[in-house]
């Protein structure tokens, strides 16, 4: 049984709390925030869990396996690092740090106290992505062409954080795991609309290898809802629309090919195939009890978590260079 | 009534002449194209059209008093330059030339002949993109954040032009009619996947005034049909889905402002609204009927046509400023 | 403070008790199920309500203004009239009761108590619905011609009622508010695949004045979700998408008329008129979190509800007749 | 080569023409209609034919081998009998005929003839029908439970003809075609709203062997337009959407089954399943083609037509069963 403590009981924190505290082998022993109210709240629905103000208190407690952060983005490093010196395993929101340089240090404290660090890319655990992945991985898709991203809406304004570090942020995750490699370079680009105010739509262009490309579409000022993926291979191509309630995937039996014409390689011919579509049936488990369970198999049994450390370090370092090619209008970044 | 000569019966050649033939006040009187079996089959539907291999008999008769020209970019300027020396007035298909050197001397062409020139932006003249642009012209969307373009498609792979110059000078258009101003620098990325082809999916991103932000997706390669644009002001959003049966346009009563927080600037406060959603009813007529009674109207009382030399030219700088920054990766390029 | 008991923790009785428990100005003292697993749910979520097994402990108790029915039809009847008998309150599930006759003998014992007798028809108390009946009730579609609508789904297989009882109920309630008119007559068919089991596809026509037509279509075994409404009038026309997740109403500016032809009434010309689209902004409360105020408010005010007995025992005069025709294959029932 | 004269050059003959025109093996020599203006637009786009206002002229004509009639339905039986005795192959438009009586008298006739005679029930030629056909007949389906189908619109108003006759007859058509079986029995609603005019919107109920259930809803005063159809069997079900562009069939790998519970027989269990989804990729023919060259292979090798007389009259005996039942407000009507 891991004891499980809970940093954070604001948007995200109360799915955490519920997940951990409904997997087997795990049950929430501790809870902190700074906001009385919330802490109430916490009480009423758990009263078995000791509440506390202070972040400190639950990571000194040896009451706590495992430290579970769910609060602003600029305070991941300074908690995941107090809790890994104080020998607790740690799973931390997305994205894992504010910056690369923060990032590699987090992983060389994980490796110091040799104790499990994971990534909250809630993502990567969604049967769809599993599905995605799977198909990918098989070859179906052939050769990749593209990688095509929108996730826009009318929704939360983050004050923190641009859109790209709150929205973009799933969708490269979702990248990293399909694609299993990391861009080479970026191009991004983007605008504030209000004065103090991070920037609200951004675009990425992310290059990889053997001419693939991927490109990332956000934006918190759109007047319709659209989660939509299509990624494309010689072969066949999918369309991943998460607001679908049961069709989230789709693969078409589409494709294109060069062939050399009667005159030879001066009049190439580009044939298009068109087939049958197909959306296998997908599970329907919540994400996040699927990452839980993962998260205490790995405490448990000393396994690689898929979203681990060094995931939550390239997402980062993608982000990074994003945001330095969007301050020079699209100005290309190499990652290195 | 006019006299039409139509060079080049191809893909869209036959809906000019079509158009043309069915406009009061016009008649198509000449056909050229380099292909017989096209000849006949202008000949078969219209028995009173003069079909001509060499569009210099064409050009040269004064039996035509507008050159309609519907071949390969690579050919538009010389095909328009010499028209208009033989003192013709000029319709060329999109894009109106292939490099701004070319366009600007077009344009000083036509300023000589004192002849119309027009370009062949279709959708400038569809009823969807009337309605646009009188709700942006009216100020009903407050002042603009972004306009967000997608064109993709398992579609026809042109072999002389990119994507950009197939697909995306369809969206530059629009953009220039609805918003009348210029980009002052674009961001561009792409790739081409085919060997000796040229790009298949590019992205561009183009930096207008006051922080709107404008970009545009477009893929010959995509495995569903998409063509959707959002428009996002701070009082109003417009969807425009070009596949919609009925409901091409839909104008959400959506907005987001910016307020001071009761501790004053330093905690600014986002609010979003959100109200109906309302689709206006579109007239059915078809855009090329439009155009080509607009274009016989331009000549006829010398008005200056809506998508003229001019506008032509904007686009081409556009595109060729788009070719420059893609093939870095993204480097912004800076329009005069 | 209204003290309630709910009878009943199995599908729907959890939201019930959630959203009183919830609801200013009651509170769930008492809940009652035959299921001692169900019964400790109910304690672990809310400490401070008494669980028992038996019905009529729950009954007799002071400690219970209103009593809440949430269990099978078959049993409706019974718990009502006993809780009315001793005093209380009533709420309870769709449909009321099992027959006509109990319906009316149902109704007969609220007049005699002089209590509140309510039923749960829950898409009463939806915004969607509301603004329903306020554009009807406007006259803004004109002259009614017909209400069409589609419940459908591979859902849940109910033993003891068919799919009228279980699904067109919910489309009779909607009828019965939005037009505020009970039909004439009633014609229906469908057929029960599975041996012994009550018919799982159905199809409902219901005669109403002035050649108003309503149709329901409900089928507990279709491959998609369906929930869609049609009403036509003669200057506009609803359709109305429960599944849509924003713009569950449009209103379409469309309609029909018939005028005389240029030779008199032998030469009738149809007109048809097609303008705007509008789809009104919807509030997004939970209907059964209206539903329960609404309870309260009636039973502290003396209101009377807006699904009152009548409209509960209206609802099963429907059914019951639409029962019978189905057995004959459609063969026409009057109602009184 | 077959010679083909076009009686009827209204809204559909045009496109019997244009078809019949470019089907190698056959011409079309003449063309008739009452309408002076309608000849000469003939006239203008196919030079080579000959137009006559009498149709009796085209009948007698020995330049005629097959009549096509495209003309309201009052005057189909006379001029199909008419060719017939001229010793004419006939296609005639759907319906057949008015009544029942009439379609069996044009079935003896054609049998003395010894010609062929064939309906244009369209859809049969789709794509889309023909893969749905081929899909019920392998069984993949399972037990057939139901059949639903919507066609809704707000269209064109038939003065002649009720919408039963006017839409509704291509459903039946289609599932004539399907499910290879007739209807015992039928039951229908309907009313009109203009007076003097026919029903604009009705619905049919048809009974056919084993418990499986055909419903067709029709409505010419809808605001959407929609043409659905469900098919469910007990393995597998269809959804049949003719506006989806591409996807117009989807196969849901969805189905209900009835099994004994741990108590026997009393306590049946009805169990679902949900598995992927599938679409077929159609071919992209015209129906009307493949209708065209289909008629004139019948008549050259002698085959019977898959939309013969036999099945013409199969769909007039459901109407006029339809018709009589809905007089009688959905009282069953039998069919021999």
């Amino acid at each position: 049984m891991i004891k499980i403590g809970v940093i954070g009981y604001g948007y995200w924190g109360p799915n955490l709390v519920r997940n951990f505290a409904e997997t087997n082998d795990s049950s929430v022993t501790y809870v902190s925030d700074k906001r009385t109210d919330r802490l109430k709240l916490v009480q009423s629905r758990y009263p078995n869990t000791t509440v506390v103000e202070d972040p400190d208190d639950l990571i000194s407690t040896p009451d706590v396996d495992a430290v579970v952060i769910s609060t602003p983005v600029s305070t991941h490093f300074d908690l995941a690092v107090k809790a890994l010196r104080a020998g607790k395993h740690v799973l931390v929101e997305k994205p894992m740090t504010c910056t690369v340089e923060e990032g590699e240090k987090l992983l060389e404290e994980a490796a110091r106290a040799q104790k499990t660090l994971m990534v909250d890319h809630t993502f990567i655990y969604t049967p769809a992505v599993v599905k995605i992945k799977e198909l990918v991985s098989n070859g179906d898709l052939g050769r990749l062409l593209y990688y095509d991203s929108v996730r826009v809406n009318l929704g939360l304004f983050q004050h923190d954080v641009n859109v790209l570090w709150d929205l973009a942020v799933h969708d490269l995750s979702i990248m990293d795991f399909i694609l299993g490699e990391q861009p080479t370079a970026v191009s991004a680009t983007g605008v504030a609309h209000l004065n103090n105010q991070p920037e609200d739509v951004a675009y990425i262009t992310c290059y990889l290898r053997n001419n693939l490309i991927a490109h990332f579409h956000v934006n918190w000022m759109a007047p319709v809802k659209v989660r939509r993926t299509l990624i494309g291979g010689d072969r066949q191509m999918i369309v991943y629309d998460d607001l679908e309630p049961s069709e989230k995937v789709k693969v078409y039996d589409k494709g294109v090919s060069l062939n050399e014409g009667p005159e030879g390689v001066y009049q190439m011919l580009v044939s298009y195939r068109s087939g049958d579509m197909w959306a296998p049936h997908l599970a329907t488990t919540e994400a996040l009890k699927n990452e839980a369970s993962h998260f205490i198999d790995c405490i448990t049994n000393g396994k690689k978590p898929q979203t681990d450390g060094e995931m939550g370090l390239r997402i980062v370092k993608i982000l990074e260079a994003a945001d330095k090619s969007l301050d020079n209008r699209g100005q290309p970044v190499q990652i290195n």
